[in-house]
This record gives structure tokens, C-alpha cells and sequence, in this order.
């Protein structure tokens, strides 16, 4: 075994050239074995085995700097970097991260989750390097998905500008997460078709002096032709040699024999260069070969013989009741169309996809593009349902404010991945939406306290038509509760009581729901009875429950897995003081102001205080308790 | 006078083609006068006189939709759709906005003030039209600055992907606000100046007919020459043609009998075309031809004769002052860089960039890019200087949490434009940036109260090394205090109490610490002493101050002019809650929950009750006045 020596890029630099397929042969069935256990991202690391060995073998990390896009496929580069004995942890409360982490490496230099900003990085990193006059390199591995991102076009177009030494290895699968979409897919597309024209330049050379006679009229068209060379010699890296990139490829992207090779002559050019490497997601691995979409994230274990995924059993997970409930809506609505920003599949959209496969807009990985579309659709009197990941909806920000709240546009969004998200860890929490939502004129917004009211609530958002309308849920399983036979619209800005009480009002939200009703049913026992209301309008808020709530002087815990600041509990806190009223006594329990590592959901709730033990516990000390007691 | 009978593009059509030119002339006499008392978008819109008027000559409006990316050059498409009458209430209170508006006119689709949205809204719009089966027109308007955007890029890779007809009418004339920087105006530069070789395709089948007898081995050559036929013809296009868009150009801009052919041409395409006009910003009127940069956007008014445009005198802009002072430092600290995506002027950074040009960096339109290169810059050791206002940050959002919070990256931010920003109404407001930001963990958020604060909290920024810190500055100019011979750091989370009192505390940040002191003046005429705190830290709060101020009973009024909801107010209510201590009461005034339009910005301020008239009569309402009177 050549990989249990390898501790550091510096053993690995020992092998020879020839040792070196043997080692990715190695790390392949390391990381099959290791991850049928704790799940992860088999397929794109599988896709970048030799990638990742070649540029450690010939670059010296950390002093040039490595920097993985989106940073899921750095596993191969972890183990190369002393990390393999931590591979039974990962993604795990205190192991490894599935991501690029610099608290577990100096290796790791540049840390991503969201996709498109290894190129920014690039650029900052080599600005940074000239300005100090030091020499390091200054690589980006960014994928073709990656590279539809809006801010890695704008990093392109700066590195062209610039003209600064550093590299881009473009590890073109033609896969984001789903097989990829757009102009430049294709255009890669064509590239990847098309043989290599090496000896063209020769040939016309040669075809251009059989004429020599012909001058005169001709000369410029002849100048023409030479100047048109280059897209005669390289015509796959016209539209980078056009973005001021030296570009090099296609390669190989199995054989780190030429990959080395490749990088080798790249380095040579003082300037961007983009080196063009063809993998494929999932390689080694037949099942994962087969469907990378299925493997490029794996959640729990899986069988490696037959590559079965071991699926947890129970209720459906909101995921799955939305994609079923949309098709439901939209074969009723002729207006609904489905927008996803390269998420078909994690946003349960594949079945809408092969049902209505006119109204599905998969845009690629363009989250700003999404939301603006999504506006001129509801702006000409469609129904876009925005379907798109709490996290990465903060991309599109801007567009929510400036396109479609303020042109207060019927844009429907289906927020999933709201709340923690377990072992995908901080970059991937959805803690944030309410904080950057509520605060938007014409939103509103709304999560459902289990699928059924997650159906409820999108009959809603459809019958809905006077603006922007979200609806949030957690990537988690329902509850199991019946479903209604027939959907109804629930009315805006209206919550529920859910269990009665008057000791003090639990104000919960989503997922919360049943926490507080857990804690309850604890405190119930010590004959405490607790109130719990599902707040399921985050804006507006039910004005008049919270009016009746400070009139009945009953003291309010609200709950939910979101940021505090800015959150829900906040948004009840400014309502109370612009009514110039104040309840009996109001306390928050929510996510505090820091990021959330990986770790199960239940560890992350446990962590923040959103378990019924906890919400439980600081029901039952409430600084009102005594007084209400001795009433 | 043609102008004075145009009242529809109705009118319009009515016209000769010979009488355009002199119509356009008109036009630019029109809009000369006008704005040189009004202020307003000058340079741009005197560049699109002949496209404007070919487009609606051409096509019909509203049926056809013509959307103008960022919409401050649509000033000619008002004149010629019955808004001529209105330009002298332009960007003024219920007057003529200075942006497309629909509200004002059947013929205004598609608003905006943020740059590159314009491109999503008409692959938007061509969706929902081909959905419904209708066959009108869909031209979007976009200026090669506007096309660096990352977002216009992912539109650029849907529509290509997409195939729908549109029609993309690159309004080329090398500026965006600034001139533009970035390898795609190098490349559309380099089109510019090639001469078009429509012959040579002729002259090349001629030469390939002179050698038949070549074949054989060279056939695979000539067949790869005339595959690459379409770079000799159109060379000018590929990029364009590469993302899958037909290219036609380039066009003088300034010709609207060529422009009327070229968009003609154009029209008979059955799929996405782009047409690449070349106009002149400020054209027709020298002083704004030789200056298009002061040009764009001019805030007062204007002699037209010299060009002189009319400045108040005062003390200097707080943006002036941002500019002299990171001068001042950058010649202390030598990791001092400037990052600006494309305003160097309007940030002030114009004489850094002459003093320093190494040290500058404009981007081009480009926040996402902007923010996460700073980040990089911040982790390799420099001190990044994002220099952006308060609006166009919203574009940078999930980069602000994703890449500098959550590594934690030293990066200064200098948010300009923080509050009311006036005439340029509401997609400028910079009324939301406490709202986005003070959730976000490991950020530092301050607002000075006057210019010599602005020096003071930049020494402070750049001495602070402990992760993320803004300061924001509002788009006014400052009050004339006197500037301290050597600048200071501010202890991070202190406030800083300006005015004793007891009758109640005022918590104020930025201008309104002077607006609060002034209404302080107010009622100590009828013998009502305020305190007047400077709360210049929005994150941290100054926690010892709140928690004496809570334990003093005096009751408090938080004064921002920002976005109620998420803002400085509702994070002393969070920070009470959580502490489970309260004030004696608490009171708001800022910004309410809707989107502010186009005003003075003392208008804009009376409108949200942010006066001094307005504060004092609410401190003097306050509840607990007659309590407290009664001790």
C-alpha cells in the first residue's frame, strides 16, 4: 500500500511517476470504503483523483495555494494532507468537515460551501502576492457548473483584465450537482467533440504558400486567415482566449501522467492561464458512474458491492410533498411554472420536470438570474415558483429587493433547506432567510408546522395575488400527520393555537411546533400548562393574537431555528413597540450569533437550545413563574 | 418643431425617415435645457437619442416590450411616450422619476436602478410569452459596463441555452458610469477597431475554388477553414455567437436610418440576437462629450453655455472626506488597498487612484467579485477597503455572510449612500444595509455623526484586525465640524453620550444625532432636557450604556434612518430581551415598511417623521412623560 505512507504532500512527492495511477487507484477504493460508512461527496471526489495528485506532486502547498470551488470535492486533497485517520468522522459533531477548512489544515487556505468563488479568491490571492512580491502560486479548481455563476464571470472578466499569473483548472464533467445547463455548458460541449487540430496551422501554412501568386486582392484576406489562426489551432478555448486566458486542453483528466504535463506547461506562461480538464464524476465507482446526480451527495451509508443506499424509513420529507403538491397545483393552474438554479433534484422537482417539461426552467447555477426571471414571469401574469435552497437564496438578495418586492411582483418562493442543515455545517445553514426577508416591503412569509400545512400553505401562496409570497420548510421529514383530502388556502397573517394553556404562550415556528409541544407535554406533568401557538406568519404578523396575548398578560417564549438576530422574535419585539404595548414578559429561543458547524440536526438544535428538554427547562424558569404562581 | 407633435410612438411613426435625424436633434436640445435646472441622467440619455427613436419607430410599444437595464437612460423613451410636459418635476417629490416607472406610463414594463438586470427580465419575458402563446417582441437595452455584471452573464448563458427570440441591443459606449474596465470591454475594444471584413468570405471561397486539386490530406483543413468562416465574417461577434446569441454590428449609434436597418435585420431571426451599437455618451453636447464621467448623473443644475455645473458650498461631502482620509492612511500602511466595482468617482476614490494606483482596484460592475477578492486580499494579509454604496452591497449579501463573516476576514467596508439618498428614489435608498448586516456573525457595524467621526472610525478600521468591520456614511455632506489634528481609534461597542438630560434619552446614529440634538433645542425651550446619545455602534451595542440606561428608568427613543424593521432599534429591543432586563420604555423612528420614493432627502426624512420638528413632538407625546412629570 503506497497510501499509508503518505502523511503530507511532501511523501507524496517521493513516489515516482510511474507509482503515481497506483495511488489514485488507492485513494479511490479509500474513499468508497470510508464513505460507505458516513456518507459524503463520493462522486465529485472520485472525479478528481488525479487531478488533485498531480498539482500536490508538482506545486508546494500551502505556500501556493490551492483553492477548491465550493470545496466538496477536497477530500482527495485532505488525505493527501495528513487527514486520512480522520475519515470515519467526517462530517460528524468535531470531525473532519466535508468542506475546505482552515482550522484542520494549514493546507486549507481558502474556505467555500456556496459555488463560483474560487476565482474571486484567485484573483485577491495573486493581487495580494504581487502587491508583497512574493512568487507562490495561485490555483483555482472550479468545475463547469461553478463557472455559470454569475461572480465567476465577473472574476473572469477581471482576471483577463489583470493579467496576473494564475491558474484555472477547469474540471468540466458537464455536471453541477444535475447535468448542467446553458450556453457555455454547450459550448464546452462542442469543445469536448471536437478533435484537436494540431497539425492545422502547418497545413494552411502550407495551403497559403501554394499561392503565393494571388497577392494584390487577396493579401488581406490572407492576413485575415493567419490572424484567424488561432481558432484554427485552438478552437476550444476561444471563448476564454477571448476573456484574456491563456487556455490549455483538453486533458485527460485520468491520466496524471499528462495532467502533469499539462500543468507543466501552463506554469510556464506569466499570466491567467485556464487549463481544461475532462473527468468523470463518480469515476471507479460503477454505480456512482451510472448516476452521478443520484451520488454527487451521499446522506447516510450505503452498500458497496451493490451500491444501495440505505434510505431512513417514516414519513415523506417536506422535500418530496412540496415536488408532489406543485404538480398537484399546477396541473389545476396553467400559470405555474417552476424556476431552479441547478437544483432540480434536491429541490424535488424531477418528477414536476418530467411532467410539465415546458414549465420547467432550470437555469443553472445563476440563483440572481432566477429571481429576476422569476420576476418578468409573475410581471406578464405567471405564476413562477421560485424553488430554491435557504443559503443560497442570500445570493439573490438584491433581486428580491430591487426586482421583485419593490415592483411588488406575485413571484412565489419555495425556501427549502430552512432552518439547520445537519452535516453540510455552517456554509450550508438556513438560519438566515427570515433576518434577510422580513425586513423587505410586500414580502410575505410563512412556514408551515408540518407537510400538511406545507400543502395548505402553497395553495395559499397560489391563490395569492398581491406580491411576493415565501413559503420556508427544513430539510427534514414531515411528522407523519394525515393529509387533507383537498388543499385550502389559509388566511394571511393568521396564526393557530395549537394546545391550550395559560402559565405562559409558546410562540413557535415550523419544526418548533412540535418541540413546544414536546416541552408541554414534559411540563404538563409537573402540572404546568403551557400554551403553543403556531406562528406560521413570520409577515405580517397575526397583529391581533399578539394584541390579545399582551392584554391577557400572559408571558411569551418564542422558538425558533433561525437567527435571533433579526429573526421572528425580533419581528414580535418591534411590533409590540411600535403599539406603543408590551406583553407580561417576552424571551427568545433561537440560533445565537455564530456560525454552526456540522453536526447531526438534532445536535445542532441541542446545541442552540431548541429541544423540548431545553425549551422545557426555560419555560419552567421563567422570571414571571413565581409571581403567576402566587396569584 | 417635430418634437412638439410627438405625444405616442403613434406620432413617431408618422415621420419621414429623413426627418429623424432632425428629431433627434430636437431631442437633444430638449433634454439639454431641461436638465441643466433639473439635474439629472444627461450623458447617458444623450447617447441613446437615435436608438431610442429607431426602436419605437420600429416596433410597437406597449405590446412590444423594450426594457432599459438600469433605466436612468430611458429619458428619451418618456419623452416620446407623452412625458414631455413633465420634465421640469423631474426626480422631484410626485414628479417625473428619473428611472423607468410604471406607474407613469402603459409604456414603462420593466423598472430598475440596479445595473444588469435586464437581461433576466427578457428571458423572462420571452418565456411567458411563448407560454401563453403570443408573439410580441422582447428588447432589452444594455450598456457594455451593465454587461460585466454577473448576473447579465447568467442570463446571457440562459438565453443562449434558452434559443427564444429576443433581441439584446448592446448600447456599447465604453463607459458605465466610470470608464469600464474588464476583458469584455477589452474585447468589444478590439472589435471597435477592426474594420468588418464583410467580403472576406467571398475572397476566401475564391481562393479555396483557385487550389481544388489539393484535397486529400488538406480536405480536412479546408473544411476546418471554412468552419471557421464565421470568425473572418464576423469576428466582431464570437463571443456573443460562442454563448449562443446571433451577432449583429457593430452599428453607429448616432445614425437611425443604419439603426432602423440593423434592428430590422435583426427582427427576421428567429432566436436570440444581440445588436452591438456604438454611441457616444453625452453626445451632441461638447461639455458632456469631453467628461462623460462628471456627465452621467448630474445632481444640481447646470449653465448650458459653459457647462458649469452649479456646486453648493458648504462643508465637504462625507464621501470627499472618506477619500482624503484613506489617502491620509494608505501612506501610514502600505496593506491599504481600495476595491471599488466601478465608481471610482461616486466613492471618492479618484485621487487615491492617482496617488496610488497600484493600490486600486475597480472591478467594473461587479459586487459579488468585489467582495469575495477582498476577502482573499484580507486572508493573504492586505486591508481591503470595499468601498461601495449602501444599495449595490445588497448584490454582495451572501458574499459578505459566506466569505468574509464566516471566515471571519479582516475587510473594511466603506458603505456610502447609508440612509436617504433623494432624487434617485427608491431603488437607491440605503435603507436596508443595518438590516442585512448586523445578523451576520463577527461583523462590526458603526455610522459617525459627523465628518471628523468618518476620519476617526477609519483609523479605527484599520487598526481593528480582529475580523470584519464597516462604516457607513450617508450621501450628504457633513456638518463643518472641525477635523482633529490627529486621528483616533474609537474604542469598538462604546456610544458616546452628546447631550445630558433626564426627561428621556434619544439613542441617534449618523445624521440624526444632530437632527436629535436640534429637536433636544427644541423642547428645552418649554423647559424639557433631553439626552442625546451617539449610538455609533449598531453591532456590538454599547451594552454597558443600555444596561445603566435600563437600570436609570429614563424612558428611550432610538432615532435611524434606516429600515425599522432589522434595524438599530430592534437590536436594542433584542439585546433588553435577551438580558432579560427592560427600560423603562422604548420608542422607534426610522424608515417604515415600505419602499421611500423619489425626493429631496429632507423631504424623504419629513415623510418618515425623522425631523427634528418630528422628534420632539414624539418625545414629547411619550407615554411616560406625564409619569415621570408627576415624580
Amino acid at each position: 500500500m503506497l497510501l499509508e505512507n503518505i502523511d503530507s504532500p511532501t511523501d507524496l512527492k517521493k513516489l515516482t511517476l510511474p507509482e503515481l495511477p497506483r495511488l489514485a487507484e488507492e485513494i479511490r477504493h479509500f474513499l468508497i470504503e470510508k464513505l460507505s460508512a458516513t456518507g459524503g461527496h463520493l462522486a465529485p471526489n472520485l472525479g478528481v483523483v488525479e487531478l488533485t495528485l498531480a498539482l500536490h506532486y508538482l506545486y508546494n502547498s500551502p505556500q501556493d495555494k490551492f483553492i477548491f470551488d465550493v470545496g466538496h470535492q477536497a477530500y482527495v486533497h485532505k488525505i493527501l494532507t495528513g487527514r486520512q485517520n480522520r475519515f470515519d468522522t467526517l462530517r460528524q459533531k468535531d470531525g473532519l468537515c466535508g468542506f475546505v477548512k482552515r482550522n484542520e489544515s494549514e493546507h486549507d487556505v481558502w474556505e467555500a460551501g456556496h459555488s463560483s468563488t474560487s476565482l474571486s479568491a484567485a484573483m485577491g490571492m495573486a493581487l495580494a502576492r504581487d502587491l508583497k512580491g512574493e512568487s507562490n502560486r495561485v490555483v483555482a479548481i472550479i468545475g463547469d457548473g461553478a463557472l455559470t455563476g454569475g461572480m465567476a464571470l465577473e472574476a473572469l472578466n477581471h482576471i483577463g483584465h489583470e493579467k496576473r499569473k494564475l491558474m484555472v483548472v477547469l474540471n468540466d464533467n458537464e455536471m453541477s450537482i444535475a447535468p448542467n445547463v446553458g450556453a457555455i455548458h454547450n459550448y464546452l460541449g462542442k469543445v469536448r467533440s471536437e478533435k484537436i487540430y494540431r497539425k492545422a496551422k502547418d497545413e494552411l501554412d502550407w495551403l497559403l504558400r501554394k499561392v503565393p501568386a494571388i497577392g494584390g486582392k487577396l493579401a488581406r484576406t490572407a492576413d485575415r486567415v493567419k490572424d484567424s489562426l488561432k481558432y484554427l489551432v485552438a478552437p476550444e478555448g476561444v471563448l476564454f482566449e477571448e476573456f484574456g486566458l491563456k487556455y490549455f486542453g483538453p486533458v485527460d483528466g485520468h491520466d496524471v501522467n499528462k495532467l502533469i504535463e499539462a500543468f507543466k506547461q501552463a506554469d510556464s506562461v506569466d499570466g491567467p492561464v485556464l487549463v481544461h480538464v475532462l473527468t468523470v464524476k463518480g469515476k471507479g465507482y460503477s454505480p456512482a458512474e451510472a448516476d452521478s446526480h443520484k451520488w454527487h451527495g451521499i446522506t447516510g451509508s450505503y452498500k458497496i458491492e451493490s451500491g444501495q443506499v440505505v434510505k431512513p424509513v417514516g414519513p415523506p420529507m417536506y422535500t418530496e410533498v412540496f415536488g408532489s403538491t406543485l404538480i398537484e397545483l399546477a396541473e389545476q393552474d396553467k400559470r405555474i411554472v417552476a424556476v431552479t438554479p441547478a437544483m432540480p433534484g434536491g429541490s424535488g422537482l424531477l418528477k414536476f420536470a418530467e411532467r410539465f417539461p415546458d414549465r420547467m426552467f432550470d437555469v443553472g447555477i445563476a440563483e440572481q438570474h432566477a429571481a429576476t426571471m422569476s420576476a418578468a414571469l409573475a410581471m406578464e401574469g405567471m405564476k413562477p415558483v421560485f424553488a430554491v435552497y435557504s443559503t443560497f437564496l442570500q445570493r439573490a438578495y438584491d433581486q428580491v429587493v430591487h426586482d421583485i418586492c419593490r415592483q411588488n411582483l406575485n413571484v412565489i418562493f419555495a425556501i427549502d433547506r430552512a432552518g439547520f442543515v445537519g452535516a453540510d455545517g455552517e456554509t450550508h445553514q438556513g438560519v438566515y432567510d427570515i433576518a434577510f426577508l422580513r425586513h423587505i416591503p410586500n414580502m410575505v412569509l410563512m412556514m408551515p408546522k408540518d407537510e400538511n400545512e406545507l400543502k395548505n400553505m402553497m395553495k395559499t401562496a397560489v391563490d395569492y395575488d398581491a406580491g411576493p409570497i415565501a413559503v420556508r420548510y427544513p430539510r427534514i421529514a414531515g411528522t407523519g400527520v394525515a393529509l387533507d383530502e383537498r388543499m385550502s388556502s389559509i388566511e394571511i397573517g393568521t396564526w393557530e393555537t395549537v394546545r391550550e394553556g395559560d402559565y405562559a404562550a409558546v410562540l413557535a415556528i415550523g419544526p418548533m411546533v412540535q418541540v413546544a409541544e414536546e416541552a408541554a407535554e414534559l411540563l404538563k406533568r409537573e402540572g404546568i400548562n403551557v400554551r403553543v401557538v403556531n406562528a406560521r406568519f413570520v409577515k405580517p404578523l397575526d397583529e391581533k393574537m399578539l394584541l390579545a396575548l399582551a392584554k391577557e398578560r400572559i408571558p411569551l417564549l418564542v422558538v425558533e431555528e433561525g437567527s435571533v438576530q433579526g429573526g421572528l422574535g425580533s419581528a414580535i419585539l418591534e411590533f409590540y413597540t411600535l403599539q406603543g404595548t408590551q406583553p407580561a414578559s417576552i424571551h427568545i429561543a433561537g440560533v445565537p450569533d455564530l456560525f454552526v458547524e456540522h453536526a447531526t440536526i438534532k445536535e445542532q438544535r441541542a446545541d442552540s437550545g431548541l429541544t423540548a428538554d431545553a425549551i422545557a427547562k426555560q419555560l419552567a424558569s421563567l422570571p414571571v413563574r413565581k409571581r403567576q404562581k402566587a396569584t
